[in-house]
């Protein structure tokens, strides 16, 4: 058969408070916003790939507003995301948390090596920053 | 402020049955297995970054069985993420999807440039393949 997929490109959670989600990930940790639709979305550049943060309730039902036929989606509760930590290290993110007044929720030291950090966005999503070793072969 | 998130090393998605997101994903899509815990979640590698795919029902509630203190998550509903297309390109996906008995839910080319196709994963996450210039600058 052909390849398996050779990366993702989007990676989605879902936020009720799409203004909190965009000071958060655009405020806060430095991501740039490249689309915005008011009460449905807000999108994030980060590196090669695009996150997507969407209102769930927005995005469950077809956008009558639209001529594209974008398939309904939506979850609900909360979702996770990790972050590579490189270039900046662990520590330094560790220290860039406490500079925003993000509070660490919990550090893991991995059994085969590499390290995690977690924490919270303001909808409840669990986010992991983690070096990227952890997943070495 | 120091530097934004770099890139995103993993992807979450839930699913209740994790047989047939292992049949799916592993199987169908051909990426490789790199962690399995019945009942809890099956990982794949995809290119730089990992899909993780859990059972919500497990993650939203602390592993006693782990001596690790992973936070809880877990997430209901389709979710959604995008794989990009290249190198194999949306027809070559199209044909792919077709000889897999995978049916295409949408077909969107969009107004900036790039085509998307949709399908679903057996938990009924929406997942799209996308070519990457639909978020060039």
């Amino acid at each position: 058969m052909a390849k398996s997929p050779s990366r993702i490109l989007e990676t989605a959670i879902y936020a009720d408070e799409l203004e909190a989600a965009e000071a958060f990930y655009g405020g806060m940790l430095g991501l740039e916003r490249i689309g915005r639709v008011a009460g449905r979305h807000v999108f994030f550049r980060c590196g090669p790939g695009v996150l997507l943060v969407f209102r769930a309730e927005a995005t469950e039902v077809a956008d009558a507003g639209s001529p594209l036929p974008v398939p309904v989606h939506g979850a609900r509760g909360p979702g996770h995301l990790c972050f590579a930590a490189e270039p900046l290290g662990i520590e330094g993110w560790r220290a860039r948390l406490e500079a925003l007044g993000i509070g660490i929720e919990a550090e893991v030291t991995w059994p085969g090596g590499g390290r995690s950090v977690y924490f919270r966005d303001p909808a409840g999503n669990s986010l992991e920053v983690a070096e990227t070793r952890i997943w070495d072969r």
